[in-house]
């Protein structure tokens, strides 16, 4: 399904979760979405047809990376990033902000924004909310993420609201760079770190600016779960309920069940790709490392039931075998499992909330984490 | 189609060249047949699937990585070497013996065989012609090949008759302790270095052994295309003319085409996937390194025409973004259009076998690759 504008459209909720669809030009995105990061305009490991294989609607795609290689100008020249990368349905893309600071050197903030060095050659550049609306322009995004600055945590309450409302007076100049592009989407960031009234103020701001979605943005920086959660108890709920709530960068499969059953409709995290190009399995029992010598033998698949090409096709004993030797399928297979498992998980989430069941689904799923991986035979 | 027995018939001759059919309970080879290396049970980059895809009938496996990690014994346990890589069509082993003497360490050769030390781990191994045989047996190899010492280059007249004669000692050897295993074929190998008189007396060594299938020993061991022509002029014409013949390790494209033109059916060669690895593209106009800036902004394929899915789905400026940035799909993509390119020249070579037509099809061949990689635009 294709709409001619972005649109969004809640089709149940279960407590605070909400099942729903995002419309977009380039397809349909069902959530609560988990996205993919392709950061430098690959899923690391994974062809683009074999990502949407594992269920993804939507990919993310880093600015702060595309912008220094191979060029926002370039790929715009070469046809957008969707042609570059060969993906064709939405990619979201972030503001660059997050990671100018931390991987960029001898940054300095201004008002106007942020000059750096980059990592990669140590070449100047700056990114403020225009040259960001920019960029992500040329790249094609669909979703467009407003510049901002996450605020680190912990923070003091002085700290935080000076960021936060550097953030806010950002976005407005992020809403005036972005400009009226129909069927493209540009999201607000709410910022505030833990302090309630903070959030508030940010996200009534946000709302009086407007934007065609929210993220709950300075969140997984450290501060943990549980005060991740904290947070989430009332975050979302300050967003409006008519637009989706983007959660950035989360997290672990328990993030991800705690987040959609506080509000939150998408989320992205470099997890389960990561994991899987170190030997880490995701299942419905929890985190499996299959570098361990007890899977050596092993001819059981890594997870049970799973129609994912490495457990259809492989043993435990091959994966160890092939993590061990350093073999790129071993990448290959174990981020194709782990991408599945995540969407699987969502597909869980979405069903779940239509069934107005979110709690048993939770309640099971914290039960198989619990019980640990299978036993050795 | 499959076959009770391991079988070979040659369907159509152009010169000395034959394109013909080998035929295995798992699969029918169609010659001339060029083997991806799947080196440590896997074929580098590539899920089996997609190298099936390319056009591949057959695999080679590396009796030596394998009997050091996992070892032949668990993969034996674990079902075969077939159901651990998920591939179940044939496969061909080498018997070990060049590997132990190009990456072992303390080697020792003896009249018995050759001991050494794992370049893994350090630890103790021995190979003898009969355990070759029992390790290749336990893989589940579907072409054995006899346990030899590859004659290293250059090699005075004495030498290489030293080294030829123990090789056809094991041959006996590996020859008595293959035994009879319906549908499973042992091959072996000519040596005899430059020397044609030492060719002939190897070739009549083997020919009264008895073997399924016969290979061209000790070339591609540095002696050049040039040295390596010269005696595939005449060493392939001493082989039996009912049997497959193979040509280890070979090669370039230019080395296949001329050693088909030679009267060789099967041939083996880590090039197009080490090359995918190293960002250097194989294609009908020569070789291609998409490291160059000179891609850089190109938005044609790697090569006009290819059905492969670097060629289809991506332009040579995204292949030169993921190389230069370390993406897996750079290795991903480029082994996969080597692999393709590489079938493709052998499907090529067979129709022009069929059709009567060599003589053109490599004249065309070379003067294709000496037009040089398409100008920039
Ligand atoms: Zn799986
Ligand atoms: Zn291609």
């Amino acid at each position: 399904m294709t709409s001619a504008t972005f649109g969004f459209a809640v089709q149940a909720t279960c407590g605070k979760a909400r099942a729903g669809t995002i419309t977009t030009p380039r397809g349909d995105i069902r959530t609560p979405a988990f996205m993919p990061v392709g950061t430098a305009a690959t899923v690391k490991a994974m062809l683009p047809g074999s990502v949407r294989a594992t269920g993804a609607d939507i990919l993310l795609g880093n600015t702060y990376h595309l912008m220094l290689r191979p060029t926002a100008e370039r790929i715009a020249a070469l046809g957008g990033l969707h042609k570059f990368m060969n993906w064709d349905r939405p990619i979201l893309t972030d503001s660059g902000g997050f990671q100018v600071m931390s991987l960029a050197s001898l940054r300095k903030m201004t008002e106007k924004g942020v000059t750096f060095r980059s990592h990669i050659d140590g070449s100047r550049h700056e990114i403020t909310p225009e040259r960001s609306m920019e960029i992500q322009r040329l790249l094609g995004s669909d979703i467009v993420m407003a510049f901002d600055e996450c605020t680190p945590y912990p923070a003091d309450e002085g700290t935080a609201r000076a960021s936060m409302e550097l953030s806010m007076r950002w976005a407005q100049r992020s809403r005036d760079a972005f400009g009226d592009r129909p069927g493209h989407a540009l999201f607000g960031i709410q910022q505030g770190s833990v302090y309630a009234d903070q959030r508030a103020e940010s996200a009534s701001k946000l709302r009086t600016i407007g934007f065609d979605g929210y993220a709950v943005g300075g969140l997984a920086v450290g501060e943990g779960q549980e005060k991740m959660f904290e947070v989430l108890d009332y975050a979302p709920d300050m967003l409006p309920e008519d637009k989706p709530r983007y959660l950035m960068g989360v997290g672990k499969p328990s993030d991800i069940v705690g987040a959609v059953a506080r509000g939150i409709d998408m989320m992205d995290c470099v997890l389960p790709s990561r994991s899987g190009r170190t030997g880490q399995g995701w299942t419905a029992r929890g985190q499996v490392n299959l570098r361990n010598a007890r899977h050596r033998d092993d001819p059981r698949p890594l997870e049970e039931g799973c129609t994912c090409p490495a457990c259809t096709g492989y043993s435990r004993a091959y994966l160890h075998h092939v993590i061990k030797s350093d073999e790129i399928i071993g990448s290959m297979l174990l981020t194709w499992h782990n991408l599945h498992y995540y969407q699987s998980l969502m597909q869980g989430l979405r069903d779940a909330i239509s069934a107005g069941a979110l709690a048993d689904f939770t309640a099971a799923f914290h039960a198989n984490v619990a019980l640990g991986d299978v036993d050795l035979r």
